[in-house]
């Protein structure tokens, strides 16, 4: 199956040999071309600008969370998402040479990649140095030609700026996983297994949540993730989304959904698209 | 009414001048002894080590949404919630002397602060500047002795310090408003209107949640606020936390956990304490 925009780019934040760089490679394979964006907002522009026929965005986290970023910018704008993919986020401490790591005087990378890894950096008696993203630290220290110095990045920032991989797996949770999303402009005809994305706000009165829910519990359908974010303007109501085991089209999905329309203020069906598993990732497009 | 720990200091995070620290004060009066730590994590070790009788930390923001770190504090330690309040966050312009915010060279302040007041900053011509926190770049800008230099913090960290108000009320968002709650080790007996604090766990098949949430929808009892978090080492499952109005002692509330408890994989109610409204702040304690 062709995708639409399969020849466009595909847009991603960060640096080349972002770990969405790399989820791209993974779910549409690896002569894929990309578009590297300097923000999650810049990548949504591009999709809806056409400048990229697509996005991989990342959306939660299996240790930090939901990317909150990522839902506001669904809300903001309307893209629909075609597709969805899990990456093990293998976290690697890259150098100029093959060094020994306790060698390394300083050693950067994004915040959160550090504390992922401070069980085993914590036992180096280099400095940590945050900086604006993993991949950006990688190519920046191909750039300095530091040869004490180290940078914590994917293994495809390591084969894109010439470095040196001293450990592979540094990472203390060894189930670290990220969802992303891909998200376009058009709907794509979903495969099976299928998961549907909406969202919808809800009038503050009892019961309100639990009877957006009804539609759904009395067909039997899975709801796999219920997140909330703030409702813009509205301080302290919120917009809901949530994740559906099926595709929009399905009977059983279509009837609650259209059940549901009738009792929130506002309903949006952001996608139904293949459903990926976090156990191990899949080739697909 | 006293309350427990009410001799002992109030945690918060972040230097004195913190919103924290006001938010401490607005609840319980002017003259509270407070300790300032330098993480969320810290002012809760300072309350389970007896440092601190209480501590205050932010749980939500209307525009940035959840603070995670408080949720999954709650989850890792058996702290108590005591009380919450609400805190209309109003930043300040702040320098050494009263000049025009035009002659700035530079303007200092934690990134989320830089972000809320991007309009009015966007018209200057000073440099923004990143740093640890508000308070902190207050604190700093006093240190510095710098007369072309201004900061973006409370009105609180500009009488701390001894610093000018050359604007107050810079925020775009003229509803920017904190919620916040005080945690302690022992439960206290929550005064009218309460609210109540629960997380529970819950088993992955269609219709969990709206199961969770019936013993509540059938009594009547309003759910204010739901929040999902990672379940750590249970990759794409979740902690879910609710606030209900009303005090778990009641008995529709109480029957209502008793029959929830019944149906997951652990429940714990994490606090019944007075409810606040994000309207107006009030004094209490």
């Amino acid at each position: 199956m062709t995708s639409p925009g399969a020849a466009s780019p595909v847009a991603f934040q960060g640096e080349p040999g972002a770990y969405s760089q790399m989820a791209i490679f993974e779910l549409l394979g690896d002569r894929t071309p990309t578009l590297a964006c300097r923000t999650f907002r810049e990548t949504f522009e591009a999709v809806r600008s056409g400048a990229a026929g697509r996005a991989l965005v990342p959306i939660e986290n299996s240790t930090a969370g939901s990317i909150n970023d990522t839902y506001d910018l669904l809300h903001s704008h309307d893209l629909t998402i075609v597709g969805e993919t899990y990456l093990r986020v293998v976290h690697c401490l890259l150098a100029l040479k093959d060094v020994d790591p306790a060698s390394l005087r300083v050693v950067t990378s994004h915040p959160q990649a550090l504390a992922q890894c401070e069980e085993f950096l914590s036992r180096l008696p280099a400095e940590k140095r945050a900086v604006y993203d993993t991949a950006g630290s990688a190519k920046a220290l191909a750039e300095s030609g530091r040869e004490d110095e180290g940078a914590v990045a994917s293994a495809l920032a390591a084969s894109i700026y010439g470095l040196a991989i001293l450990r592979q797996g540094i990472e203390s949770d060894r189930a670290n996983t990220t969802r992303f999303i891909l998200v376009a402009r058009e709907p794509v005809e979903s495969a099976s297994p299928a998961k549907t994305s909406i969202s919808f706000q809800l009038p503050h009165r009892p019961g309100a949540l639990h009877d957006a829910l009804l539609p759904f519990a009395r067909r039997g359908v899975n709801l796999t993730k219920l997140e909330s974010r703030p409702w813009p303007g509205r301080p302290f109501e919120y917009v809901f989304y949530i994740d559906l085991e099926g595709a929009a089209a399905d009977l059983s999905l279509r009837e609650a959904i259209e059940e549901l329309a009738r009792s929130v203020q506002s309903l949006r069906v952001l996608g139904s698209y293949r459903a990926a598993s976090p156990a191990g990732s899949r080739r697909g497009g």
